[in-house]
């Protein structure tokens, strides 16, 4: 794969090469607190949420990957950082998620964010998990039961956790 | 005490009562990811946020406690509930707090909910701690220095949780 190139989204020139990578990932509905039978619009209402940056990966011209970064709370815990990734379909398992997980970390660092944390990991979801933990993400907490899949069936969700000294 | 009783909080009837409440609580600034310098309106719009619902404890005509009642996520994971509850300082140590979680659960299962969540429980907070524990909240997660204290130290924070079904 070419080089990977990451950029702030550019909307609207790049929402339809968005809505390649967010549309099959919220229709399968594994991963993300979304409803899989939303619309465009309420996908980018939330990938977009006012409280977000939104980043894309590109390699060549194609957009491969995106996520968003923002503070996982407010006031006194500020200092923590949320990150949303998702990768093209055609393009995973070559290394874009891990990439956007080191981009992400790199820039919630100079942002002065002291922390990651990831809210809702779909404990069943062990690729992912592998991934987090090789990026120094810790599953902190265990949700029983959080998330709900397509079948019905509900699975636990993990809070993963990292400090970010040392990123930069 | 008088017996207290739950209802929804009504504006701006009750706002000055439950001024008395927030203030002392968010101006502590131990307890909620508020920025404790922050205006009453800005207290008011993070306490009715539009995904909330607030209710308020009411012993003869004196507000003593208020909590808000939300969905801690979106679709999927929308099942799960969240909760937050103050104390009017001259009411402490009465048992409000024990009472609003209780009647929170209540509606909460009535509403449907699944399960309650805490995501950030000041770990120093030891008489909080023992409170959540009595009424049924585990620890099921601790964020390392993911609370920032009034005197520039950090603390842990724990995320907390219980299942719903047979509280009602």
């Amino acid at each position: 794969m070419s080089e990977l190139v990451f950029r702030a989204a550019r909307r609207p020139a790049d929402d339809d090469s968005l809505w390649a990578i967010l549309e099959p990932v919220v229709r399968e509905g594994t991963t993300y607190p979304v409803d899989p039978a939303v619309s465009r619009e309420e996908v980018f209402g939330y990938w977009f949420a006012p409280d977000k940056q939104v980043f894309v990966a590109e390699t060549g011209c194609v957009l491969v990957g995106t996520y968003y970064l923002k503070s996982n709370s407010t006031g006194p815990a500020a200092h923590v950082a949320n990150a949303g990734y998702m990768v093209l379909p055609a393009a995973r398992g070559r290394g874009v998620a891990r990439a956007m997980a080191y981009d992400s970390f790199a820039r919630a660092a100079e942002q002065g964010f002291a922390a990651m944390q990831f809210n809702l990991v779909v404990a069943s979801n062990a690729a992912a998990l592998h991934l987090w933990q090789s990026v120094g993400m810790a599953e902190v907490g265990r949700l029983p039961q959080a998330f709900r899949l397509p079948d019905g069936n509900t699975v636990d969700a993990l809070v993963m956790y990292r400090k970010l000294e040392g990123v930069l």
